[in-house]
């Protein structure tokens, strides 16, 4: 006998003893669709006298819910990913407002090259929802997702778009923050303001950019291509741009750098140090995502504020609306703002 | 019929078309049990033309076995525990080692006054092992161990020991830390060397101080239990220390401080900072944990490495070589080895 046949014979005995079907006994003690109050007592008294304790896994099973929140996010070689205040943010966003609701997080590291199973996850029922940070516009992750969408499992995305594809997202005005940032430069004086992006493949380099490009032209200068840096997000490759970056001050064809995210920033702060170039006296610096780190820099970081930790509530927030209250509506993208955080390192 | 029901259905049909007992088929499917690979072979082959996959809840509830490894860790109101630096390694470590083997992460919070059902995760197969963090010596968090080794559910400590409890732990030498600190304090020509707790519910404080003491009387200098400060390992606490220490070291009373975590040691440098004393020069000052951060005060704050990546990944193999091979043996204590990186900070 194995546990599938000892469920079905004990709930007989439940019944049994309750003198109701064994179709209510499932139904009142998985708590799905109506039985009176009454009826309800009866098969509660009947399961405790039998010791009948449904385990959660047999409970999932009959529900078809596994009770998990799944939280896709990569895993990379040499880098900890809870340790970047960009997941450890989300993450505990994700966590607080889960919790609340009782639901639990089920985390899935996504290697590089590996196969994008998302779909299976959902089928397997080993998660009920699913949020999805660090995707890419490649190929692969973009598949996985119409697969998703195409088989009506509730997902969502931080802080990633596609181009005409309506996903789920809970994304940041990112474009408006390098915006201000490059508008508050001119206003201190920057003429040759120099961009370190991350890498296109993410939609938020693309959004910074862009907002940076907006903010000269609204101001009548050109936008010139030759200005833009492209690191990985790294500390690394921003200490890295520092020796490039270090003869662009020196002959006066640099004077201020809008890096994409603080660690670049922090890494070309201290390269440019090292070179004997100060932040705030021999160039402006701006850094995007108010980190920890940016407060400790000397000088310390001016920096976008982006409410990482407000957008993992948002995201799961709306992913447990949809599975107490799962109605067909046309996918949704929230916008969160962000703010610039004016400090030392870009007021020359 | 419900999904119970179903499911049996469907598998009476595969093993009719297999030609073997239904019994055979939960072998194969499951992945449990001897089968010839001829046998084998006959009935993927009948799920394949009848399109049964069991799901991944069905063949979990077949196995009794979630597939998930639980990971307890404290929730608090206002602090975001991914983003400490502490909690974010260990959970990097337990993440790449549990990925390797294809386990899956089951994210458990745990908020302050909440009953510790532990033991009820593994009852209701929600998880096959655990590990605990930040668990304190308290009895609500003892007994809730104390339940779980009673029942033999495979757990494990990270950096908490509890006196005459054995309980499986990884632990990192703290009390070699703070020792060794105290030595490096003293060659320094510090006299009067104050210690900034944690509290003394965790383990780790007492190792801690410990360290710090045996160094003292090693040297010939009693130990004075007025020079220890309790803070509650948070940045706030270290910065409100300030207020004391400032008025102890331009008195005269301190010329040195350990603090138990990085947290407080920058808070604590940078309320001394804006008293006019510096950390290098006024005070020598040495943290605990080598975080990010460390590297990015001014002063750059010596502070004590301890391995907490590796003491997930420690944990995590333990536990899932624990699920494979259950063998009875007495419980383990790892403790890793910790490593004085000497900076400014210390340096008077």
């Amino acid at each position: 006998m194995d546990d599938l046949e000892e469920g079905l014979i004990r709930r007989k005995a439940v019944a049994q003893l309750a003198g109701v079907s064994e179709a209510t006994v499932s139904r009142v003690l998985n708590g799905v669709g109506p039985v009176k109050e009454e009826t309800r007592k009866r098969v509660m008294e009947a399961a405790k006298q039998l010791n009948y304790v449904p385990s959660a896994l047999a409970q999932q099973f009959a529900r078809q819910k596994s009770g998990n929140l799944g939280v896709i996010l990569p895993l990379l070689p040499k880098v900890n990913v809870f340790s970047t205040y960009y997941f450890s943010e989300i993450l505990s966003g994700i966590g607080h407002t889960a919790k609340q609701s009782g639901y639990d997080l089920l985390m899935l590291f996504r290697e590089p090259g590996e196969p994008r199973e998302y779909a299976h996850l959902f089928r397997t029922q080993k998660i009920d929802a699913c949020i999805i940070l660090g995707a890419q516009n490649i190929p692969s992750d973009y598949d996985a997702l119409k697969e998703l969408q195409r088989e009506g499992h509730p997902f969502c995305l931080i802080n990633q778009q596609y181009e005409g594809a309506p996903f789920n997202t809970v994304d940041a005005d990112h474009r408006m923050g390098s915006y201000d940032a490059t508008v508050h430069l001119m206003k201190q004086g920057c003429q040759r303001i120099w961009f370190l992006n991350g890498p296109s493949a993410f939609s938020n380099s693309l959004d910074r950019l862009e907002g940076y490009c907006q903010a000269l032209e609204t101001a009548g200068e050109p936008f010139d291509p030759n200005r833009v840096l492209v690191g990985n997000y790294s500390r690394k490759s921003g200490y890295e741009s520092a020796d490039i970056m270090a003869e662009l001050i020196r002959t006066g064809q640099a004077d201020a750098v809008i890096a994409a995210n603080d660690r670049m920033a922090i890494g070309l702060l201290q390269g440019l140090k090292e070179r004997g170039l100060i932040a705030g006296e021999d160039y402006a610096l701006v850094g995007c995502d108010d980190s920890d780190g940016a407060r400790l820099t000397d000088p310390p970081l001016t920096s976008i504020a982006v409410p990482f930790y407000e957008a993992g509530c948002e995201a799961t927030s709306r992913m447990l609306e949809a599975l107490t209250e799962p109605v067909l509506t046309a996918p949704f993208t929230a916008k969160l703002p962000v703010r610039l955080v004016v400090r030392a390192s870009s007021q020359v």
